[in-house]
């Protein structure tokens, strides 16, 4: 028989929550039948949504939860004081097991301290870093730590190194891939303090494929395929990607409209270019896990519509099926014999 | 009398030295007889240059260096042992004043390390920053530091937004610049522990124009004129800048070449295309500048070609014309009283 996967979904969580966010995750039970959602938010609320949709009642469920998280409170005590968000009350069911994973598009910060706080950290695991996939121009790679764990010691880079690797060998399919330490020059006398120390460390690991530093300016070339990097640099990283990116793509838009001439030319070039853009779209690659915790939370964009929800959600399958966080264990067993 | 500036070119240093060094700095003295450009390099290897060329004598003098320092030589090494390199000859130079200004696109670690080493601090700055141009849709920021003082304290960072705010008033003429500190959220308690410590000391000072934190989505809008970092998160969103740039422009190319109906779109939109491309990129807007060096080094691409080394030339005589050191100065003696 094959085993069944309970997703948490955060039905009031993001810009679009709580229509795109319900969407998504019918879409994605209907994709896949193994997957269960437990839509969790206002009974009502969800429940009034719910009646535009068809799907099969066995494989989603509603859990009332009356409370919302902004996205502008403070983390930590919007997790301790709102015991009744659909947050808290989602993290709840992944550290009582019953569910094996959550999607949230809510406020990161309340994400990233309940995860912590509540769903807790696999023994053994320092930081659980926030682990994004982003485009390049050979596929994907993983960014880690892009915002979890600011101010984060060697250590804490070193066991991002194994767990990016693991999720990256399982779950997208890279064999044997490479690692790199995000440094200011290629060499392995440059860098901070903590870069150099972290260099060493992650050059002795015989876990990983650790291929050396990689410059900011060879991250979308898909250099490597496991960036390592401590949260305030990542987080740096992810948000200049979109940055640029979407400055360059709205001031090519902005030249493609400037008169007859040119947009004649734009509508020839359109499909073509149009697919070319769509690999560098955030919603099609899911969301972002926090890796190294008893379960799984999986944290999409705010501005996440149906799509993104639906791969977030199938994604929590892949993980549970790949047995993503038994391998973790498995690799801290050895890194201590 | 208008008064002369001499700079000292580096005529060995990058990767199309010495021809297009030699015939960028030769343009940059046509373009303004104020310029004296004493072009630093194997004598013989200058003048065989100079033969393609012509050029007022009183404005081009050859300096003759032996030696060449290398991109992979160790910089501390390289500043001390070769005595009889172009960039050591001209760093003496400058501090001999000799010359008011050098330009160099060789070795970044050994302009860095000779800057502060040979050329020397102006009394009271702690660190000489990095600050080069990047940029943005609504014309450019100055990104300070880029890459010279990694693990840099609060109190660089303080003297980083103050000198950068008088470069962006009187050599890009921005009126009462914004001035922004990198970071990952918007609210002030956000952010790693240099940031926290930096805030309430740039919310304080009463001679900039604070504005508060800037994440690096925001930095391609335009968002602050200067844009304060550690010098590691400077040097990622300088190279990453370049490298999503470049990758993105890439991709459109290929697909505006994938068929013969693109093709055709192509021809259309590409001197729209091209106009608007020319803003990014990076010889339009000269080189880097060292702030707060007894003298003023600048640093160009190593790959600048002539262009870019005329505007880097040109750029100090605009730093001699504002007095930048002098201001520089002042502000030191204004933040002790």
């Amino acid at each position: 028989m094959d085993e069944k996967v309970i997703v948490a979904v955060d039905a009031m969580g993001g810009d679009h929550a709580p229509y795109e966010i319900i969407k998504g995750a019918l879409e994605a039970a209907q994709e896949n039948e193994k997957i269960i959602v437990k839509l969790v938010g206002q009974e009502e609320v969800v429940k009034k949504h719910l009646e535009d949709f068809t799907y099969r009642e066995d494989q989603v469920q509603v859990v009332d939860a009356r409370e919302i998280i902004e996205t502008e409170e403070p983390p930590v005590n919007a997790i301790r004081k709102k015991k009744d968000s659909s947050l808290v009350v989602a993290m709840n069911m992944v550290k009582n097991k019953e569910a094996d994973a959550l999607v949230s598009a809510g406020s990161s910060g309340a994400i990233l301290v309940g995860g912590q706080v509540i769903v807790g950290r696999i023994k053994g695991i320092e930081r659980p870093p926030l682990a994004p996939l982003i485009p390049t121009s050979k596929g994907y790679s993983l960014l880690v730590d892009c915002g979890a764990n600011v101010d984060a010691r060697p250590s804490h880079l070193v066991q991002f190194a194994r767990m990016g690797s693991i999720y990256m060998e399982n779950i997208v399919g890279v064999k044997n891939p490479r690692v790199a330490i995000v440094n200011i020059g290629a060499e392995e006398e440059k860098g901070n303090a903590l870069v150099k120390e972290t260099f060493p460390l992650l050059k002795a690991c015989t876990d990983i494929n650790f291929i050396g530093s990689i410059e900011a300016r060879e991250v979308p070339n898909g250099y490597a395929d496991v960036i390592v990097s401590e949260a305030f640099v990542g987080n740096v990283i992810l948000k200049l990607y979109e940055g640029v990116g979407g400055m360059l793509l709205s001031q090519v838009k902005k030249s493609l409209m400037s008169s007859l001439r040119t947009k004649i030319g734009a509508l020839l070039i359109k499909p073509a270019l149009k697919k070319t853009l769509k690999q560098f779209q955030a919603d099609e690659y899911g969301g972002a896990p926090l890796l190294g915790l008893n379960g799984l939370v999986v944290k999409t964009h705010g501005s996440a519509k149906a799509v993104e929800v639906k791969n977030s959600v199938l994604q929590c399958l892949t993980f549970k099926e790949q047995k993503i966080n038994e391998k973790i264990k498995e690799n801290l067993l050895m890194e201590r014999s």
